[in-house]
């Protein structure tokens, strides 16, 4: 059977692919139009059409996705446009966009594409395979590994926001770390990546982050961890592999995150977690003429726990 | 009476025109020294100068600040330095800045303004006297309606965060949707909207959007909604007409939020919202040691509610 | 002693210049390799290595750092790709890299570095040895103070957030105003702000902005306040001297924060604070179970301290 594209099981028409990868949605299948449909082996009797069997459909998906992905990925060459510098060593197959500008002594490995109007700082290398879409920035000194898919906007290498106060105004400390990016990362639109103070920022391989995170200084993402978009990690904090920080998640500074922790949407995180597990913070949200009522109690909650604490020993005389 | 500028109650000099569109400040009038005031006719006997009587001033303001705006529209034309395939179509009167790359099919509408260093992907399409702010990012097969206005640093279509977990690591789940935008749509600056994972995201017509959002996969914006600054939405989620979303909210993916909801700044919602109204998140703000003394008992609040309990039964009886 | 770089105590080897700014590391100092350390006076005895005694480790260490950055400031110039209009006023010494545009009546200080693929609007200032990263934005009618450090994707100027609901759709308020920036200024990778709507919006001397925060129209920022990153001011808030704004945190608008004032990471400050001091919000972090059964509880909060002060009034018989 011949597919041509890939389809939710609502808006499948004949010759596209569909999957069943949440059994919630179990009651779609029979009114649905796909010409195939990816499907678990212990749900696929429920299914007419044709079934392409896998023990994990979303995975099988995720794979089928990347065959219909559409190659954005122009000739390779160099854009007569583009400043490279003299000194800077091309791999083979490289493309190089309109304007981009690389400087002495960087590295573009193999079959990389730099996209229009990206920059790549003095002596930074970019794996082979990596592909960075327009408007890229990378500051001098950072490395990233192989196969790493780099979204427009951002900025990896800037200074880490460091200053010593000398009572009257702040001395800026020279940022001379770099950045180090393993194999396999994604880095999603607008997200920034400090370099080190003096160590290196380090963004192990495996790991993925989605748009607009903000990465500080000497931060250690440990491998195949995920970031969602809006996350603020602040400097020196170390987290570790396997982990899942959730949307707009704030991290402080100095801590350690041990591996396989989730933190839930709009958490802030303000000390070390030693356990793997599900951490939250936050009130939940309610209509806002209830939460104001509630909110008033919150500033009187130590009183009321104190006067709780008088009432029990008088009733209960304990 | 010729004005020559607008200007604020307090900060207007003859030759200016003011507005009064917040009583509080009716007694700012009197000091005011505005050649003419854009007024409430039922506010217009307090005010000695000329007046421009409006039953709506801050919209009269509105209109008349854009008799004001200098026009950086720089001339019609296609600079040098730019790069536009030769597929691509371009509507009369257009103006293409410096470095500008405009990829192969793609479409700029008649009037529309590219600024320096942006860049239009391939088979996308720029609406009729749109404009696009310097080092913007548009990416394929993105459809951008008439008279938007779009800040620098914005990526629209970059890819939806989509993995499926094979249980060693992340596979990328091929983002082949693409982004649809209505007309009239304002997005600020450093904004990311990414593209569908196999539909489309949808911004309505009318959406006003301010910096530093982000929005994700397959989101739906109703018409006329607005979503200020640093908010972020996670995928799927689906926004009625006439919201507004308050600065830095975050809204997790997969809710559907009815028409006319209001969120209030630094809210989390978590669930979808049925009904209009006015919705909050958050303990409200105190000096540090009164938040930790009563932190301490949020910790123990179920504790402190069961004990309260108890105390009922044998006091009450019940 | 000649030193070739800096190093943390604990990966310094010889050749390298350490320090130690926090008492809590002394014990450090017995296995640390560097050849000379930074240290206080009342600790130096602890310290077997050459020393630099400070009464301020931290502000001498950040005084040396900057002995050791590469320069990557390029050659003086102006290379042929840079747009620059012939209006525009260069001081000497200038650095343009490439692709950059200078618009009309544009002025650019003594020493000032304008980095690859940055945007400076028609009748904007950049002061003398200021630098702004590659791919930074400047609208127009922005000036900026002298030794700024601007750095990529960072947007100065674009449109404040202004619209007039006319009862059917949101009327544009165009922004009138620009923004006034002093000297000493620093703003972090991908932070945006933008210009006022009719008076301008102003960053004092001084002041360092950290990676990714939104500062809206109309917001003054008093001297040598420092916004850490992702924090959001919303329109016409005004900061004084001297502040620390910690990371991800929401300022709504309107509001006046007196000096010295320090809010902790991921608050959100809804009123005016008039006394120094520090101020927080939220509700620490909880293992997600545990959080659930206390957010429970905070929605029956007002409830229960109705039940509370029922029970008081007949125990305690007041």
């Amino acid at each position: 059977m011949r597919v041509d594209g890939l389809a939710t099981l609502r808006s499948a028409v004949p010759g596209k692919l569909s999957f069943l990868s949440n059994p919630r949605y179990v009651n779609q299948l029979a009114s649905c139009k796909a010409s195939a449909v990816i499907i678990d082996p212990e749900l696929a009797s429920a299914c007419q059409s044709a079934q392409l069997v896998s023990s994990s459909p979303y995975v099988t998906y995720a794979r089928a996705s990347q065959l219909f992905a559409k190659d954005e990925s122009a000739d390779a060459g160099i854009h007569p446009s583009a400043n490279v510098h003299p000194s800077a060593v091309l791999g083979e197959h490289v493309s190089i966009g309109s304007n981009v500008v690389i400087e002495a002594n960087a590295e573009i490995g193999e079959g990389a594409l730099i996209g229009a109007g990206s920059y790549v700082g003095a002596r930074s290398r970019i794996g082979k395979h990596s592909r960075l879409f327009p408007n890229v920035t990378v500051y001098h000194d950072v490395r990233i590994g192989d196969r790493a898919v780099i979204h427009s906007s951002v900025v990896v290498g800037a200074d880490g926001f460091g200053f010593a106060f000398d009572g009257r105004r702040s001395i800026k400390i020279a940022q001379l770390g770099g950045v180090q990016i393993g194999d396999d990362v994604e880095i999603g639109a607008g997200s920034t990546i400090d370099r080190g103070a003096l160590d290196d920022t380090v963004i192990s391989s495996g790991v993925k982050i989605d748009n607009q995170v903000q990465i500080a200084h000497n931060c250690v993402i440990g491998e195949h961890t995920i970031i969602c978009g809006c996350s603020a990690i602040a400097g020196s904090t170390t987290i570790g592999r396997y982990c899942t920080i959730g949307g707009a998640v704030g991290i402080i500074g100095h801590l350690q995150i041990a591996d396989k922790v989730m933190i839930s949407a709009m958490s802030l995180v303000s000390q070390s977690i030693a356990e793997p597990g599900i951490y939250s913070s936050g009130t939940g949200l309610l209509e806002s003429k209830e939460w104001k009522r509630n909110i008033v109690r919150f500033r009187q909650l130590d009183d009321m726990a104190k006067r709780l604490r008088e009432l029990e020993k008088i009733t209960l005389g304990k």
